[in-house]
């Protein structure tokens, strides 16, 4: 089934103990296509860049699928630009800088032909973006997921939540959740969130795993220990990609299929960082793919005798 | 097979979050035999207290099955006692007070009737005590493992080599695990401290789960989700407890019984903490830790299809 992703196409510049980077190709909504392209092959973006974005990124979006139709170029202007740097137990990171540019007048126009989109992910950005790009569809989405972050707590609370009543899952890390529910537990921050709207709370621990919450249903998956960890920078969103592109490739949102998605967005997020930015994932095998999610089974698997 | 447990039997003072205690039971020994006492019924301790230390404590110990000839009572001498608070968060805490007393001077005597015990449980003391209990054994255990902490690796660091060269299994948590062996990616440091000796190493993650690590093997096992974490204080020793019980009732040390070891230590640290002390491990029964075990099924079980 077809998705349609909304948010951020930008620059990045990172810094991390094991080097750094010039401005790359960054923002969720790259991460979130690039991942989820390597499941379903109907992958529409909605995002604006300014006429500095190179056609050879926007050509590697095509040539993973990727309809770049919704992808506004807008002449005489910047793209959106984040640099950040990570400290040594790259867990956490600073702002360096933040250009809004373009993103700072995004009106978010949904094509005719990406109209009855049957997935919706609604990368991070202001919730009132997010809940425009809602209104503005003419069907609603067999699933809406959502992805936040604390910035939107602090600064646009009441559109937060307003948004938030209109999704079916939201994707938030675990000192989000406890910000946004004001509960330290993450199964009480979960059934909070969960009463404000979205039946599926996701709850993202970085190298700690993944939490999956409906209803009384949970389930865990770890992520992969690794030896290396070039640059977090995307994880989540390459995470949230894989998960929701295997929902759409496949057609099930039920608790299990879930599951199976928490798994290969797990996978998918295990290589991304690995390389700077969202180079790993310019060109994995669907071997290279299957072999990470059996080192998921293989780590998390036991049986009682 | 019979398990023999040398280590602290000890009075404890907490403070945590949801309140504090006056002098409670405590000591690394007693929640690993009390938790090993659910798997198997050979269960012997080697330990000391003071004349001070109560019969009925030393009474829940002998109805849970621990022989406690091993347990040394000086008269005249006081308990180990140690006080700790912990920060909000439950994950850090402040060592208040110790008072050593009668573990300044702690000599393992092993009765014979613990000879050719084994399965062994060093838990965490003085590095060339655990040693020399080992060389007080007449026959080498099938398995010995063995638990330490950042303590030891700053004030017995020689020491602390030398026991490692011995055992067959290590548990620490992650940071100690990254400063003992000078890496940060856990899968290194685990690497590195097989080396050094024990050809298994458990690695602690409190609330985020333990890895197992054996050669190129490794396995993962989340902490349940919990509504409430009343008191973390003994968890590490209960899942050391419930371990190395499950290996001793069963007799397998392969990988995969391991496997299910970390899954029965898990859910046994799981009850720890619901209240302050040992106090929940008095009285469990078998079909609480079953539906325990049954929740890290359901917590972790994933079909690809």
């Amino acid at each position: 089934m077809s998705l349609l992703t909304v948010g951020s196409v930008a620059f990045d510049a990172l810094e991390t103990p094991f080097g750094k980077t010039d401005k790359i190709i960054g923002g969720a909504a790259t991460y979130i296509t690039l991942s989820a392209s390597y499941f379903t092959s109907e992958n529409n973006l909605v995002a604006v860049v300014g006429d500095d974005f190179p056609q050879s990124m926007i050509d590697i979006l095509k040539d993973h699928g990727v309809n770049t139709e919704g992808l506004e170029i807008r002449q005489g202007e910047k793209t959106f630009f984040w640099s950040g740097k990570y400290h040594h137990d790259m867990n956490t990171r600073d702002t360096v800088e933040v250009q809004l540019n373009v993103m700072g007048s995004f009106d978010p126009v949904i094509p005719d032909a990406y109209q009855n989109c049957e997935f919706l992910m609604l990368g991070n950005t202001a919730p009132s973006i997010q809940k425009q790009v809602i209104e503005r569809l003419t069907n609603r989405p067999k699933l809406i997921m959502l992805d936040t972050m604390n910035f939107w707590m602090d600064s646009a609370w009441d559109d937060l939540l307003e948004v938030l009543k209109l999704v079916d899952v939201v994707t938030i890390n675990d000192e989000e959740a406890r910000q946004l529910s004001g509960e330290s537990a993450l199964v009480k921050a979960a059934a909070k969130i969960g009463a404000m709207g979205p039946k599926t709370v996701i709850i993202k621990k970085g190298e700690h795993g993944a939490l999956l919450f409906h209803g009384d249903h949970v389930f865990f998956a770890p992520a992969l220990p690794l030896e290396e960890v070039f640059d977090p920078t995307g994880a989540g969103d390459t995470f949230a990609g894989g998960f929701i592109g295997y929902l759409a490739s496949t057609g099930d949102v039920s608790f299990n299929n879930m599951k199976r998605g928490i798994i290969y967005g797990s996978a998918m997020a295990s290589f991304c960082v690995e390389k700077f930015g969202a180079e790993r994932l310019f060109n994995l095998s669907k071997q290279e793919i299957n072999d990470r999610v059996m080192q998921f089974v293989s780590l998390s698997a036991f049986e009682l005798q």
